[in-house]
């Protein structure tokens, strides 16, 4: 794909440096929308994440990235944002996950939602995905249209008629079908860090629950893993 | 009113620092919660509305208070975060308010949402008014409704039955009726600051917009007004 900066309507994309945004990236490139790529740093361990939203900003031409400061930590809640609690070691498991941080999603689709209006556009893009993480009650197709519906109310847009649309163009595919997509798109996935637990280089543990769902998925793919693992 | 901590269920109130949400802090403590206040840093010029938040957090018994910072000025797109655009003068005016910040009670709510989420608590409480700030779309009952429907969706409590609700308890009174509720409950209207243009010590102009309301308010309600204003 081209590598430079799209001349169409801006969108909001969230990016958080792992693989399913990074193709919602590809996706809404592809589209011809103008790409604003935002990235929130809420005190997450996996910091190299926001290295490789970084990453992925550039390499797929977004117009501009952000990366908002937000200390979501001091609510706690979750084993993302706590050290003391112990991450999931695989994706057998069942119920909402451990790493769940309380409302993140929301708050982030909520943060785009203030940039998409300012930039007087119309479109968001969320890589929420209800197959590999039916766990995540934000990920699920109801709550993508409520909070499109709360959205229109919210707005400037909204009330002058405009139309907000919130796409969530991976929801209903799985992890190989959303790597064939990017790689039809030519997302290096090389760049995207998924590990929960990935070191300050953005090598990947190849053992948390993210990095198994992750390597499940290339292998399903039928294409070789590009992940930098820590170990062999 | 006690000025002890209310040993209820956890609520999450979000806090201004101005009249309105002080009101509604003294109300949810009516109520009996554990009110935890939250105030949000987003770039805003009157900083001074900050400290008046912590003032009156303490003074009504928040079991406790954060302030979360927040970059939204970043965005732009609103004469309260970039000080090179003019603030309204009066209330005379119609349509969306330049000090409209765009999605800003949204990005609070989602803030709330998330932090009562952590809290294992079920109650937001948001002090929206659909009387004098009808020009602001997200102080509609239509939007406060649509965010509470998707609250439910996108949270633990709403997979596992629970139920979360968004309290507007002024939405729908008038500024002499909220200052009556506020006066009966024993909030101090000194130690809250509405203008967008108060000094550091918290002093208002007398002539912005939100003076405007807020002073009509006062004398609509047939009582003193105690803002301390910057000049006679």
């Amino acid at each position: 794909m081209s590598r430079h900066a799209g001349g169409g309507a801006p969108a909001v994309v969230l990016l958080s440096g792992g693989l399913d945004s990074a193709t919602v990236l590809a996706l809404a490139r592809e589209a011809g929308y103008a790409c604003h790529a935002l990235s929130l740093d809420y005190g997450q361990r996996h910091r190299a994440e926001l290295d490789a939203a970084r990453r992925v900003a550039r390499a797929l031409g977004a117009v501009r990235h952000e990366v908002l400061s937000l200390d979501l930590a001091r609510f706690g809640g979750s084993s993302l944002t706590d050290a003391t609690r112990p991450l999931p070691d695989s994706a057998q498991q069942t119920g909402i996950p451990s790493t769940y941080v309380p409302a993140r999603n929301t708050v982030m689709l909520a943060l785009a939602l203030s940039w998409v209006e300012a930039l007087g556009g119309r479109d968001l893009f969320y890589g929420a995905n209800a197959v590999d993480y039916s766990g995540y009650p934000d990920c699920r197709p109801d709550y993508v249209e409520a909070f499109e519906r709360m959205a229109n109310l919210a707005t400037r847009a909204g009330v002058e008629g405009g139309h907000l649309r919130v796409h969530a163009p991976i929801i209903g595919l799985s992890k190989a079908e959303i790597i064939h997509e990017g790689l039809r798109l030519g997302v290096d996935y090389g760049l995207t860090v998924s590990c929960y637990q990935a070191d300050a280089a953005g090598r990947a543990c190849g053992h948390c629950a993210s990095c198994s769902i992750r390597a499940a998925g290339f292998a399903a793919a039928g294409v070789a893993d590009p992940t930098p693992y820590r170990e062999a």
